[in-house]
């Protein structure tokens, strides 16, 4: 095993967790038994991958000597930085398939390192690939640039990770990109504050991912994504330093925060950012309900949303959804309604989002719901969690851990999310359970099974995110595994822009949604974005093939370089 | 008189409201007296303008004749379009100094009537300035843009007027952007529907203005900008047309309504959008709170902004300003806090409320507060209006009608609005007090008044509104009061970005705030804008001199055009 210039604990190369991380006795007989239902011929889990699978060709550029020190080229920190997380780069890992590997892992230590690896990029037709968590699920952080540039170097901005200055008066921090949501919260924690950006891939993503990938987090309405709590943000560019100022907000021209919210590392390289924060919830108020049907269930939901009541959690899965998650039996859809404050009781709040549940005909468990009414401490918080919604949650957290023994036996399983306004969100949604189930049929021979929730709702329309699982191969064979997911996925692309919504509600584009961003969006925003980008990246040296091409290096979806099996 | 295209009720030229438009005897017995306490000689109010004052130049290049009809070089209509309704704007239409007034209106009627005059004026180097209500008050729609342009067209957008498309399910309608505000909510109205977007310009400005400009609305807190309510917006720019999707949210790259919103019409011309609505509310509660010290009542105010509790209303007014808008007598702030709801009774809402105001020593009418608590009727909009809230939104409304015939008397009246995070609140407000009162003095030899409001509120930080009064020429010397206006208003942009503000929270940059914008912004920032401009507008006709310039086509602030006086 090869050594590694990180300084966090060791990462899994291959996939989700560290090393040091193992299934639990029961979480391997979950996964088994999900394996049978699929119809995977295996009925073991499949050996991960180690570094001696793989023979890694030797970096095509030498680092410049007065940054050697933080430039890496192990085994373990190439391989660690070739994929982000996607269904594409775990089959690809479970096959042995890495093939545009970074020539060298940067950790520098700061702005002017990281400025003085930009200058010598562009001087030398270096690619950069700016990597905060490396959680992406969409290509965003694969050094996959094709063959314009001499070498590529993956940016690893980890030992950017300090809350630097607190604010306690507009309560706010400036905190370094490169801080994991763990490391975050606990900085923050010590001061009664929270950021409360809690995405899936929390352990493994950071600030400045989140940043520039609009992430969507904790909150199912008014704050759902960290655009909404970026107070003021430095980037690194090749052209110099981008620093907006703070301010609670403004009207000068274009809102400069939101060209960096959504750049995706092409624009520059996010250091720090003074973040608005939240105080640590103290009272809570949440409720399950059932309903007959899901489209009754969401009229419910739109009523909700557009009551300006503004509930922390009003997440909806449909029928398939709740028993994907084991929290029902499947006949019925199931709303998590939330409420959460640190300034006050909730019962007028819940009280009225209760009586609109009733105008739908849902049902809850009054008892349940008038417990969670009470005033709760702050350490009350496992008692909010038991029950139905937190059986949901515990599953929400662990899912990447399952999936990847999955992936590597044959199985398909893979999620997109994206919007829709209300007018649209019967048809859209019948069409994309439609549509996607056929795209599955035909690139499996199968049936696979789909599944939809609402992670995010707005007064104008819900935010749904699908789920699906489906057998690539049932004999292992991943290199069809990932042809069948390639098909799948150009169709889930084009079914969700072509009925009108968007290709990621919070994935970003990346490379993998690409087809789908350059249906949705007008050419001429992308080229005038192209232009920004040119004034900021002169040589184009920043994450070629993501978001938008430099004019004449166009780079495809992930999985579409080359031949498709070694 | 001569006549005008605009079918419109004619506008008054020269100043704030119609040619039809008289105050009432009360009110001139209040602008005398203002007139008086300021210490201006006159005791009449001054004689406007008419045409004939003026004598314009030729247009300088003729129309195309295919789009001859929808062109108007009338003297009414040429002067209507020369400014906006900003102080330097009304004194020198008064001193009868209008330079450079556009050579042509135009009034299209259409989106292809629009491209057929950017390709014209593209092939001819004409600047094209785009028109909603003209009542911009920095600048923004003033055709002074130097002389590298062969002449200047100003593009009246008045014809795209209708609400075209509504969506109930998701609360939205397709709107024209050349709409003003009664118009828009007159059209809603039968719909049970509202833009809720209110600021004090409504009947002059429209909803492409508001876009462009990122106005401020009626929302203290959540949905402070028109920025919110954008669901898509459809631009036509030189290179073509640029349309957003409608999404109710959405992560595909940098958010491309945030590139228009606030682009002040130099990347192209918004001539329709999506916009969110609200229902009409059914429910209000409201209170005036007095507190002893403007420090304590911020306090009180960050406190309830910080609170969850999202108040429609939470204007506190110091004590100056309590005395200038002579709802109080200046000894002690207030603040009118309010709620409102379509959905549900504010009892919770306003109860926590008036907690939060009595932990910081705020008194307030309890009965009034009872009374304003219980569920209203949608008639019961005049009870609401009562006492101290609704004679200060009474003037609030009357206030532009008031300051043109003190300004042609030699008065200086003007505003400019900021935010500020809550952790430098103190120290800049009693900054700018300071140095904007020193600016006066220094500009009129004598002292001015200088009162500051809330209009909107941040978790992290105000939004202060400043109104000041000075004496420019106690002889009606209207060349000196600008002059002197000139120098205060080079001193404000400056203190208040130097102290951490911004130069404008919703009045937008135009001309006269870019000493601020460039003080505040990143030049990065500004190119990486530039470029994107020259990708929409190769030929750089839109707006020269507002917001960013085209390169080397450098435009100054108002009235530095040439010597001051005539």
């Amino acid at each position: 095993m090869s050594e590694t210039k990180s300084q966090r604990p060791k990462r899994r190369f291959w996939g989700w967790g560290l090393e040091s991380d193992e299934l639990a006795p029961m979480e391997v007989a979950i996964v088994k038994g999900m394996m049978a239902r699929l119809g995977l011929a295996a009925t073991e889990l499949p050996r991960p991958p180690v570094e001696d699978d793989f023979s890694l060709p030797a970096p095509r550029v030498a680092p410049p000597s007065s940054l050697a020190s933080a430039f890496s080229s192990t085994a373990h920190d190439r391989l660690t930085h070739s994929y982000g997380k996607s269904f594409a780069d775990s089959v690809r890992m479970w096959n042995r398939d890495v093939r545009t590997p970074p020539d060298w892992v940067a950790f520098p230590d700061g702005e002017q390192a990281i400025a003085d690896v930009l200058d010598w990029a562009g001087r030398e037709n270096v690619a950069v690939v700016p990597y905060g968590g490396g959680s992406s699920v969409c290509g965003g952080v694969e050094p996959a640039v094709g063959d314009a540039y001499r070498a590529t170097v993956s940016l690893d901005l980890e030992r950017l990770n300090r809350v630097l200055e607190i604010d306690r008066a507009s309560r706010s921090a400036r905190i370094e990109a490169g801080i994991l949501g763990p490391e975050l919260e606990a900085q923050l924690r010590p001061h009664g504050l929270t950021l409360r950006h809690f995405p899936q891939s929390l352990q493994f993503s950071t600030l400045g991912g989140w940043i520039v990938t609009r992430s969507g987090g904790h909150y199912a309405t008014l704050y759902t994504h960290i655009d909404e709590f970026v107070q003021s943000v430095r980037m690194v560019a090749p052209a110099g330093v981008l620093e907006t100022r703070r301010l609670p907000g403004g009207g000068a021209g274009p809102d400069p925060n939101r060209l960096v919210t959504g750049s995706e590392g092409v624009l520059g390289v996010v250091t720090e950012a003074w973040m608005r924060l939240q105080d640590r919830p103290r009272f809570r108020a949440s409720a399950s309900v059932r309903f007959r049907d899901v489209m009754v269930a969401a009229n419910c939901v739109r009523a909700l949303a557009q009551s300006g009541l503004n509930p922390t959690n009003c997440r909806l899965l449909d029928p398939a959804e709740v028993a994907f998650a084991g929290v029902g039996d499947g006949t019925s859809p199931m709303l998590v309604l939330g409420f959460e404050s640190a300034d006050h009781a909730l019962h007028a709040w819940m009280g009225r989002a209760l009586e609109l549940v009733r105008d739908f005909g849902g049902e809850y468990d009054a008892a349940a719901g008038e417990r969670s009414m009470r005033s709760a401490a702050p350490d009350d918080e496992g008692e909010h969690r038991k029950g139905a919604a937190g059986q949901w949650r515990d599953a929400f957290i662990r899912m990447p851990y399952w999936r990847d023994p999955m992936v590597g036996a044959g199985a398909i399983l893979d999620t997109f999310e994206t919007a829709i306004t209300w007018d649209r969100f019967e048809s859209f949604y019948r069409g994309v359970l439609d549509e996607l189930g056929a795209a599955i049929r035909r690139a499996t021979d199968r049936p696979g099974s789909v599944s939809c929730r609402f992670t995010h709702v707005y007064p104008d329309g819900p935010a749904p995110y699908f789920t699906y699982a489906a057998l690539g191969s049932d004999r292992g064979d991943l290199a069809s595994s990932l042809a069948a997911w390639r098909e799948i996925k150009l169709a889930a692309n084009d079914v969700v822009t072509r009925l009108g919504g968007t290709v990621t509600h919070h994935h970003a584009v990346g490379r993998d949604h690409r087809t789908g961003y350059e249906q949705e969006s007008s050419s001429l925003y992308r080229a005038a974005l192209g232009a920004a980008k040119a004034s900021l990246d002169p040589q184009g040296i920043l994450n070629p093939g993501v978001l938008i091409d430099p004019v004449d290096r166009p780079v495809g979806i992930t999985g579409a370089l080359g031949p498709r099996s070694r």
